[in-house]
This record gives C-alpha cells, structure tokens and sequence, in this order.
C-alpha cells in the first residue's frame, strides 16, 4: 500500500466540534495519530466553543487549591489541564496530544485533513469562518449524521461544507451512541470516500473529471435537483501521502472502533436520517403493545424504503449494499429502533397518550426530535415529487404526526 | 387473476401438526378457507397428536357438570368442543371450520393443500405414514423453521417432504412469535413457492424442465451437494384454481398478518436457520454490557453472512434480496435478537458466568438451543467444506461454544 510507505511530509489533523460525539471522535483520532507516527503528525487540535465551566465539587478533578477549581474557568482551559471534556464527556480521559483550540480559525490552520463535528445548524457559519483560511488541498470527513432536505432537494452535509471550502469531503456515519463508542465499548462505522481521482487509486465512475493540470482536478457533480457543478479541487503535494481508504482507515479504525470504507457518500449520509423516522414509527407499534413482530416488520419496510428512496433520488451514485451491508445503513437502523430518543419518545406518546410535541416538551425539554422533523422534510418533498404513494411509511409517520391518521392504520397503510 | 375466477372445484386444506405455532397457523388458515369460499372448502382438518388432558378448575372452559371436566380428555375432542388447544395454544379462541382430527391418514385425505407444521424430527416418521395416501397432485407449504445441516450438506425441510410424499412443497417463514400471531397482533411473514411450470404462470429460471406430458411434469434439482435428482409432479386437475402466488397469499394473508410471496425457497428456509447462530452471539455480547452499538455489529455482520453462505451455497436458486428484504430474511434476525430464547439464554449465560448447558439445564429443562445446535451443524459443513475461515461469525459462535476461544475475542476474529 503506497500510502504506508515513506513521505516527506505527514497530515494533521483538525476537528472542528467538540460536542460528546465530537469529543469521542477526538479521542480516537488522537489516539491513531500518536500511533501512526508515519502518516499523521502526533499533535491534534480540536476546536472548542469557547465557555466557563467550574469544576463541581464532587469531581475527579476539584482540588480547592488548583487555579482551575476557583469558579467558572475556559472550558479549553480544564480539556488542556485535566484531559476531560468534563462539560460534553464527563468521565472519559482524553489523550495528551489532543489540545483544545478555542480559535476555529487557528485549529485548522496547516492541517490537511479536517474532520467536522458540529450540530448541524453550524455548519454553515464555522465553514465560512475558516473559509480561505485553511490549507488549499485539505481533504474532509464530516461525521455529522444525516442529509439537509428541503422542498427542492436533498443535500449532503459533507457537500456542502466541500462546496464553501472547495476542499473534498467525505463521512462517517454508523451505528454508535457517543457514550458507548467513548468507553470504548466496541462498534463499528462506515467512511465513504470518493474523491476525483488524483486522489484516489481508483477512480469511481460516478464522477466526470473534465480537465486536469498539475495541481487542480475538475469534476462534475450532479445534485439531487439535477443541478450540475463544477467543482475544483486542489491536488495534494505528492510530499504527502495520498489520502485514501487506507489512511482514512488509519485514522479512525480502533481494536473497539472497526472501520469499513466505501465509496458512497450518499447512501451513507442518508442512512443517518432516514433510520430516524423508522424509529419514530418503530416506537408507536412497540408503545400500542404489538411487540417483536410488529417491530421488525416496520424496520423491515423501513429498510425498503431507504433504499428506494437512495436508488430514486441518487440513482446510479448511490450503491443499495450500503444500506443493506454497512453499519451506516442496517446496523445504525437497528440501534436507533432500539433505545434511540426517536424510538423513545414515539413509544412514550403512545403508552401516555400524548402528542409527540407533549413529549418532547416534559422528555427532551421541548426540544424536536430528530425523526419528526426529519419526517416532515421529507414529506415536503416527497409531496412535491408527487411520490408520497412510493413510500407508504415514511407517509405513514408523517400523517400521524399531522393527525391524518392513526397508529393504528399503519399496518393497512403500508399493506401495499 | 386467474387463481380467483370461477372453478368446478375447491381446494381441501389439511394443518399437519398442533403444536403453538402449528395451531396459530391453522387459525388464520381456517379464517382465510371461510372467507374465500370461491377457492376454498370451509372446513379445515389439522392432525392432532392424540393425548390425555385435563380442563383445569381455573379455565373458563371448565364446568363441573360437563363429560369435558370428567378427569382426563383426549385433546382432539376438547379442541372440537370448546374451540380451543387448551394445551398448546390456551386462550385462544379457534375458528368453528377448524376440526382436530387424530388420525393424519384421515386428516390429509382429499385435501389439495397440505400445510406441514412438525417439531423436525417428527417430519419424516410422519410423511412416512401418509405417503400414497394423499391427493397425488396434492401442494404442500412446510412451516417449519429452519433447514437440516449436515456434514455433507444442506436439506430443505420443504424438499424432504416433497420428495417423500411426491408433491411439491414451499416453505413459509418470517418474523412470526407464534403466540402474538394467535393475539392477532399484526406482524409479517414470507411464503417461498416456486414449483415446475405446469402449476406456475411465469416458469422459474431455476428449474428446467425437461419433458411433460399430460398430467406429469419431470423438473430437474440439484442439491448443495452437487445431486441432481429427476422429480415427477403431478399436474393439477384443470378444475382446480392454480396454485399460485395469488391463491397462497388468499390462504395464509390476514388483515394481522401480512404475506409476501416470493420464488425463493432456500434463502426463505435458509434465514430462519442461521439467525439463531446470529442471536446467540447477539446475546452475549449484550451480556457482556457492551450496549446497542456492539449487538447491531454484531447483526449486520450476522446478515452479511447469511447472504453469503446462500450464495456460496445455493448459487443461483437463492436471491440475496430475500436475506435483506423479506420477513423470512432480516426481520426475522431482528426478532431473534430482541427476545428470543437463543438470545435471552446466550445473555444469561455470560452475565451468570455459566456454561449455555447450564444455563439450558435451569431455563430450558435441558431442552437445546437451536442456536447452538444449527451453530455446530453449519460448522461440521464449513469445516468438511474448508471455509470456516470466510464465515468468520458463523465460526466464532462455534469456538466460543466449544470453548476453543472467549466471548471478548469476538470482535477481533471477525474484524476482517
């Protein structure tokens, strides 16, 4: 493997986020980049939103003397001091390379592999902060779950950020809940990563380079409304190793964390929204009391629908194997119709009789739930394309969660 | 739909076996005889294994003044008195059409349609005692979960049982908890059926045919292991409806109980088998404390190989889409993996630090996991076959069992 073999240079590494799942993603970063002296510099910057925490009284950490215990201090400050996100992941001890950043903008400089974990709603704005200001030929992973749907179309969180900083962005995503995946309980996730092909040894045929010169690549890409971009992207140095699969792996795999690399950046992006409204539905048959039956059967037309709905709106970019073989697709659809709070708090409105708003306002202090916004997006835009019929239950969850129908005519609904 | 038009003559359906799953299924077969009066005779035979059993004081079918509650009954009269299998599937109300009959000979006699519902090592004795005295042209549809693996391979149930009796038989499975099924708790299931041309509207690629004449049709099969066997059928009378699709989902669908219908007798077969070698490991992992994330990986890579071992196994008669779309495919293995006796055993038998005898020995009455003997069974075939090593799931199950490695080795030995 050439990416193994000795470069001059070696990447580093930046992520941007630092939320319980940013800060598990670090933690394991930092741990491949100190044990992979070959391909990655040691050091990993991790920007943290800047803000005082104080150190409770009944911490590990609290020692009445130590600077850091009198009140309210950076919470970059005590990550730097005490290696704990005592505020994101309490109780979970970080590595020493892993350096909290309250500066975006100076977490990201020099690094050439960037991995973006930020609530969704901050996408934008991070990326416009560090906007020029990164390394040209940077190379991303967003390991933010789910896709942006709109009426109009559906777009991919790691395009978008591609598309403000003109670098290549791939994802993560899979079957993990932060806390287990930072104790180090074992799982597993998938990367997709489909560069134009002066990256990678072997160029999918889902992209269209036009034109290539020394140090840019064009490529074509469709989007999902049909809309055609041109995209530039920066080749990098050949100083460096090439980041592929096998870096990638490198960088994220773990004895508890297994990594299996593909190229579709699509289907897994939409796995990690569609389980939700599944889980959503899952919950309600589980909550009327229907039991095992009832449930699988939902998870299994759920299963159905996702890859139709991947193979309609992305067609020959999206690869039905993914949701069916990879940890993105199946296995984080099983977890999420496990004890995720979609599947939660549907079974709860059920079993109390309350609207999914009632539970959220006394379950998730009025927060949304992921799947019932999710199953709304998705509706609108189904209903534009005219296809609501093609997918009976993603229908389903919406129309009982606008009061058009009841839970109890799901079954007939999707008996189709 | 041809099946539905008007025919001189209806098909007689016959339920061999009683058991809890056995009863349930005839339920919903006498349900479905009433109500499609134009393809079916009402009234349903299901062959009881006669016993002795007692109405106890508690029932709401006992009454001290009835013959019924005079001491001990046989089982096929109080089931055609009060409508109920008071032993096998109690509190269940029977529909009136449904006749517990001791006899199998008796049961099965002019009866077009056999549905087969046997604890396995019953199904050959039983075959035996019909075999020549069935309709010849008579159709079968094995219920019984599972297929029989040996070291030199692989046995449908489905396939024993049409070549003893000289019909052909499909399967039906799916993920079906026999008592929720009987609540009418709404669940889905799969029924396989693929027979020679002379029955079917669209031939299947997977058989050839090779002559025909008025009432016979020769067909081809060939076994895992490499067999080829001539088959003799005999055609149904033209006064018959057909035997399709369309009239076996008439027979078994119900508003609580969902019917696909597919080609694919051994992906359909193969499913309901190797899930139980998936839920124990999915069970001790759970057991281990290693959470939703750990079980799902475990699951997708259980999915992952079932397709596998059906296509290295069965080629071109299986269709992967049955392991990832069909109830009989990977809602079953969600099922299995909920609540299952194979998981709930597996589980306990590492949070109790105890052997799966021992565990068998207090929760089963020494009774065998099925789990644990198909996980034998396969590994004796893959050992004798040289591929132990490209089922890496399948394989562990087996060396934890035997003690050969530990339940913590597992995510490394299958990390491939």
């Amino acid at each position: 493997m050439g990416s193994l073999g000795p470069y001059q240079r070696k990447h580093r590494v930046a992520v941007i986020g630092s939320g319980n799942w940013g800060t598990a993603i670090a933690k394991i970063v930092a741990e491949n980049t100190a044990s992979n002296p070959a391909i990655f510099e040691k050091d990993v910057q991790m920007w943290v939103f800047e803000e005082k925490v104080e150190i409770a009284k009944d911490s590990r950490h609290y020692n009445a003397s130590s600077p850091l215990c009198q009140g309210p201090q950076n919470l970059t400050d005590i990550i730097n001091t005490v290696h704990e996100n005592v505020k994101y992941l309490p109780g979970i001890t970080l590595p020493e390379n892993l350096h909290a950043n309250p500066s975006v903008v100076d977490a990201v400089k020099d690094s050439t592999i960037l991995v973006f974990n930020l609530p969704h709603q901050f996408i934008i704005k991070t990326c416009e902060q560090i906007k020029g200001k990164i390394v040209p030929y940077a190379r991303g992973i967003s390991c933010i779950k789910g896709v942006d749907v709109n009426e109009e179309g559906i777009s991919l969180f790691s395009e978008t950020i591609g598309k403000i900083l003109g670098i290549y962005c791939g994802a993560l995503s899979g079957a993990n809940i932060a806390s287990e995946v930072a104790q180090e309980k074992w799982s597993e996730s998938s990367i997709a990563y489909d560069p134009p092909h002066l990256d990678s040894k072997a160029p999918s045929p889902n992209r269209s380079p036009s034109a290539s010169s020394e140090n840019l690549v064009h490529f074509e890409h469709k989007d999902v409304s049909g809309q055609l971009s041109q995209v530039k992207l920066q080749a990098l140095p050949s100083e460096f190793p090439p980041v592929d699969h096998a870096v990638l792996k490198s960088l994220f795999h773990r004895p508890y964390f297994h990594i299996r690399v593909v190229n579709d950046v699509a289907g897994v992006s939409l796995g990690g929204a569609l389980k939700n409204v599944v889980a959503v539905a899952a919950g309600w048959v589980v909550g009327m009391g229907w039991g095992d039956n009832a449930k699988a059967a939902i998870m299994r037309v759920g299963l159905l629908e996702m890859v139709k709905f991947g193979e309609k709106f992305f067609g020959a970019t999206i690869e039905t194997r993914t949701f069916t073989e990879e940890s993105a697709g199946v296995a984080d659809l099983i977890t999420s119709c496990s004890g995720g709070r979609n599947f939660r708090c549907a079974k709860l409105s059920v079993e109390r009789k309350q609207s999914i708003e009632e539970v959220e306002e006394t379950e998730l202090n009025g927060q949304k739930l992921q799947g019932t916004l999710t199953a709304i997006e998705v509706n609108n835009f189904l209903k534009k394309q005219g296809m609501e019929d093609e997918f009976p239950l993603l229908t389903a969850v919406y129309r009982v969660l606008t009061g058009a129908m009841s839970v109890e005519d799901i079954p007939s609904f999707i008996e189709r």
